[in-house]
């Protein structure tokens, strides 16, 4: 189970909670294990995990076109029920197989009419006709969301999107394991671009060679921010024709998907030898990201994190960076709590696995930025990376 | 422009809205042709399309922090809003280009507190204060729809994410050239995955050919289901370590995304002589497909479609075939309308793009399938696949 379970136990009983309803694909899939994929791939597709406090189990409602995802993916949550139609025929003169004997008892299993009712019978069999249930209300279409309501008028449901951000932003280790995977694949991707840079090459090409890898290494694409020269200082560059020159500066903020797990990093690299304030500049917001691990531990104030960064960078040759964030929590979204602002008024606690980033853009100029992610350890940080740091020369 | 705006207008003035709001990043980059990146890789960030009735100009609404993304993109809606913060500096020292100029612009722009106050703010300068408005309810998060409704307490908004997807459901030129081209990066990678099988390739190694190719062709992967033998009869098959063996058959439900807009096809390759039910059930299903062509025309009925097609496999070989859809419309959703199935009342239109299929899954037997993208024309339909549809002996 990739779940703090702890961690929601102790969050549900703080907001008062008799249960709580996972809706969007990230919730759904973080808390049961289950990669409800009709969701992941189209807007509107209901799947729904309720989570009920105390020793009650918890519930999957899935559709049943997607229940053959669940042998394979053997998510822990048991207690699995189907709405809809989708016809399955069984060869009746073999033995089935363990992954098929399982989905033909799913789909033997009684369908609700539709995502709604079967949320609300579970409820209901559960004893959560009234008190407080807490709905992630990201995923659920406001129309189910009105029929929840109408099916259960005694229960107060509160919105709890940001219940589970808090939950996720720290992780179990299981979750440390894949994104440390996810961070090594997004590295080699980045390698295998700058594989293709030389004089005359397009950013576009540089972006084919990065996605190529990361799907050659089981990972998806999410963002590909690769820019050249003044280019790189569009805040989310999106490659083009663009041919790289000598003297170039080349930007990455680039990440992708692992086994439902996010990576973001950034690195720059130099077709030749760079222009001095590059050079200056990218010496400066590296210095920045690296004061990070002098400082981070668990109890530290976020926006002291802020503030160590932001001044690292004027310091060190920037004294205008000004920004709104220097970095943010990664999971199963791109951003997890903390964000790495002056206004946060959360603590560093141990796992929280955050990204630490000092990107500085000046239109007609570059944009340089250097981003790592680590992990919060008992008394400071761990590096998911291995890349260097440094302005990379090509 | 690939937004239908004829269509929009008629619809719009059908159910008597005086404006729609496009949430949603289909809707959003389907209306304004603007892609706001981080409402597509994240749940959450907000971006609106405020279209007025009649000549008024349409506005966009983003985030500072992708303005960047206006210059390459170029939209076609012109008024465009910005709220929240972005620090962008600016080299005063050399003449910027023409996007870095549009940048700077931009980010000289007032920007709004949030989201909604630039929405209400541009819906109050258009006189929208009181009257009718369609709202995309699938973007806009609860919290932004109740801060709207509380800024504009006299206008009645609607839910109008259907009315979007039947606009959508009619494509124009440019969107049919563009799933021309999706159509046949698709076919290409399943080509590239059929290019590495062999005995003993597994599942994933043919997944990573074709998601690489995919990539090599800035196409992004979105439904990969690959699966050999019986695994072929799990209806969204993700590819595991299963090895490929003599005899077997290869199910491919694939898909991607191309500039924004989705592919998705369905072929069967059996490794070797086929076991003769496979190729008897496939000749059936692939008959069913092919009867689409025979018939599809304008002013047909979608229910119409059905039952040709259904009656089409059972007459085939397969007596006891029964399926709730037999395919879909397709364009910046995986899912446009119509529903090809026994209950739709619409009837096709000149320039519909539909996926037409005809799964059959059959547990510890094999899941056979084929499926076309193909576009209603004046007096029938165009195929949008080059690849032939027999099994493939390979």
């Amino acid at each position: 189970m990739l779940a703090n379970i702890d961690r929601l136990r102790e969050l549900m009983e703080r907001d008062g909670l008799d249960s709580v309803v996972a809706t969007c694909p990230e919730n759904v899939t973080y808390l049961s294990g289950f990669w409800a994929m009709s969701q992941w791939v189209r807007r509107g597709p209901q799947a729904y995990v309720l989570f009920p406090k105390g020793g009650a189990e918890p519930c999957l409602i899935a559709n049943s076109g997607i229940l053959d995802l669940v042998p394979d993916q053997n998510p822990w949550v048991k207690d699995i029920r189907r709405y809809g139609y989708f016809q399955i025929d069984v060869d009746t003169s073999v033995e089935l197989d363990a992954a098929d004997k399982l989905q033909k008892q799913l789909f033997e299993s009684k369908p609700y009419d539709g995502s709604v009712e079967a949320l609300a019978e579970a409820m209901k069999e559960k004893g959560l006709t009234r008190g407080k249930t807490g709905i992630d209300e990201m995923g659920i279409t406001p129309q189910c969301m009105d029929q929840l309501v109408s099916l259960l008028p005694n229960v107060q449901f509160v919105r709890c999107f940001s219940l589970f951000e808090r939950v996720r932003s720290v992780k179990t280790a299981g979750e440390i394991e894949i994104m440390r995977t996810a961070a090594r694949i997004t590295e080699r991707a980045i390698d295998a671009a700058l594989a293709v840079a030389r004089e005359g090459v397009t950013e576009r090409e540089m972006l084919r060679a990065f996605n190529a890898c990361l799907a050659q290494n089981d990972a998806a694409p999410v963002v590909g921010c690769i820019g050249f020269g003044n280019r790189s200082a569009m805040i989310n560059v999106q490659p083009s024709d663009r041919k790289l020159k000598k003297g170039d500066l080349v930007r990455f903020d680039v990440g992708g998907r692992y086994r439902h797990y996010r990576s973001d990093m950034s690195r720059g690299a130099s077709l030749g030898e760079p222009h001095p304030r590059v050079a200056a500049y990218y010496r400066a917001v590296e210095k920045g990201l690296l004061r990070a691990y002098d400082v981070v531990k668990p109890g530290m104030k976020v926006a002291d994190l802020f503030k160590e960064v932001v001044e690292t960078v004027r310091r060190e040759g920037i004294p205008r960076f000004k920004r709104s964030h220097v970095g943010h929590g990664i999971g199963v979204d791109g951003y997890d709590p903390p964000n790495i602002s002056e206004k946060t008024t959360e603590v560093l606690e141990e796992n929280m696995v955050i990204c630490v980033e000092t990107p500085y853009y000046e239109l007609g100029f570059a944009g340089l930025q250097v981003e790592d992610m680590l992990r919060v350890t008992s008394h400071g940080a761990e590096s998911l990376m291995s890349l260097p740091t440094g302005l990379r020369i090509i």
